[in-house]
């Protein structure tokens, strides 16, 4: 098996008719191109199947033109949490644009994540990171910062950091939802947690607290999960068999919430005539269980193409600010109703 | 920020008291080192931080010390699927242990993925590829010999390949399926098919038929949809709605079959005591949704390890048989009980 000859950037400004020095800024993505011109050149690139010789590229200006992440989960968790691929398809999309990879490691815990940056960074394999799962007091910041690696973290740390953030906020979703709640006429609402070690997880706890505070009425049932299917039904289990139940609880993603319907049905207690529940992720599944499940709606497609337009542009040596994401959104279906009168 | 000074080989050695030879076999994955001197060597390797430095690696042997894999799905269905994660997962513990990264592509459609093997071929990104979601008469496979690739298929495709393969077969498990429900007296027993363009979504729905012929039952009663939530609800209610419903369905997916159990609610229709239902993949929340789910477990964080080591030893240059993995396992759980007397 041998490969075949690779086209050259010389063959593709010749196809798009073009000089060869506005085929390399096109094919870099770079700005300074009539865009129908960049289109004729792309159009002329695919159909010679051009694509960068990622080694002479790498070698004349040491980069790898790659990015990377290192995924810290359990893989049985890995696999039920939507947010992962939808965020990489949204990175996959604004990398092959310009011609850079995405590498991937999957890692069992916090402590193998950091030696998986380590390595990316030592290995020379990738030019920048990004950073999600945030941690409470997140030492990776640390790390990268010491590693001289670019990085953009997805959601603000809670520690001084350098580096642009992507202004991922769950508290409006999370408060919606206490609101809607609220407004329905409930009067103890439950929290089941993500770990209170990730941002995300004890942001979303302190939204559903704050919610309750504003609304005058008190936040102190809540149960500290996972993330898992199991771990949802456990701490549905304490709520239901608790000498007060609550009317309604707020799940800190919808795994955790779906698999608190079932444990409803379990106790014989009816949602949402008795219980009201909702979610968080809007996943796929959310509008396919019964009964349909009210969830916040994030958008990690598109949140995956903004982190991967701030990261390239700050391995190009850009100034890059905190980049802005639209608000999460509740979407209310029928998992949540008034609370039975006689409560 | 300057990144720190990298340890070298020759600081494994004097730490790990071996010869600079002895740490590169190690480092390498080459067998002729005893186990406990190569755990020596390893864990000096950790205590220093060392890490292969790509670019170096690459230069000197043409190689890029990475594999590739193109994943063609919609990035909603994508983060419905347990498998990817959990396979990914898998191979990236057998090529972190050698040293070796993974590149990923995640797109859209099967045309892009074909652009996909190409770009990672074609920019001398990855040194082989997994082929994964195998289609009916693959064009990947003359695809990859064309370009010179190395690959491991999952599964073993319906045309002539040279490429080893993994061994997975879904037929036990679906056989497994049909042969539970026949034995507490279903006769008539549908299938929700994934695509028939793929091969898993093909070989699962044979596997369904050939099971009723065996037990002279008529194999009549198909829906063909997507593996998406919706497509199994949208196919459920084809099946609920149909002059002579059926007393049990086999679905090819997890995420079909709990969005059909959502459907059966809706007409008003129990199961397990007016229908079956069994679902394939045998994800966290198939055990957590009401009423539990019967289902199909498979092992593909194991496929990663397997296939990976296939990978990396064909890249190798060695001869490379196709691996058997275990069979798929019937779980039962409470979706499964014996038809209505009544039908």
């Amino acid at each position: 098996m041998t490969r075949p000859e690779r086209p050259t950037i010389r063959d593709v400004a010749r196809v798009a008719g073009v000089s060869k020095g506005a085929v390399s800024f096109a094919l870099n993505g770079r700005p300074g191109i009539a865009e129908g011109t960049r289109q004729r050149i792309l159009d002329a690139a695919r159909s010679l199947g051009w694509t960068p010789s990622h080694q002479a590229r790498a070698l004349s200006v040491s980069r790898a033109f790659a990015v990377g992440l290192v995924l810290a989960r359990p893989p049985e968790l890995l696999g039920a949490d939507p947010f992962f691929p939808a965020f990489i398809a949204g990175v996959e999309r604004t990398l092959s644009e310009r011609g850079q990879a995405l590498v991937l490691q999957v890692v069992p815990d916090a402590r193998a994540e950091q030696d998986g940056y380590r390595r990316l960074a030592g290995a020379g394999r990738v030019d920048g990171v990004f950073l999600l799962d945030l941690r409470v007091a997140d030492p990776r910041i640390a790390l990268l910062r010491e590693l001289g690696m670019p990085a953009v973290t997805i959601a603000r740390p809670d520690v001084p950091s350098d580096f642009p953030a992507l202004l991922v906020d769950d508290r409006p979703g999370i408060t919606a939802a206490v609101r809607h709640l609220v407004e329905l006429g409930h009067r103890r609402i439950a929290h089941v947690a993500g770990p209170a070690h990730f941002l995300h997880g004890s942001v979303r706890r302190r939204a559903w607290e704050q919610a309750l505070t504003d609304a005058g009425l008190p936040a102190s049932t809540v149960v500290e999960s996972d993330f898992s299917a199991a771990g949802g039904a456990q701490a549905t289990r304490v709520l239901l068999e608790a000498g007060e139940r609550p009317t309604a609880i707020v799940y800190a993603n919808d795994l955790m919430a779906i698999a608190g319907l079932s444990v409803a049905v379990e106790h014989g207690i009816a949602v949402p005539a008795q219980l009201s529940v909702t979610g968080f992720d809007n996943t796929e599944l959310a509008g396919y269980v019964s009964p349909p499940l009210t969830s916040v709606r994030t958008d990690p497609y598109h949140w995956g193409r903004s982190a991967a337009e701030a990261l390239l542009a700050l391995i190009d040596g850009e100034t890059v600010d905190d980049v802005a994401v639209p608000a999460a959104q509740l979407v209310v279906r029928a998992s949540t109703a008034p609370p039975p009168p006689t409560v």
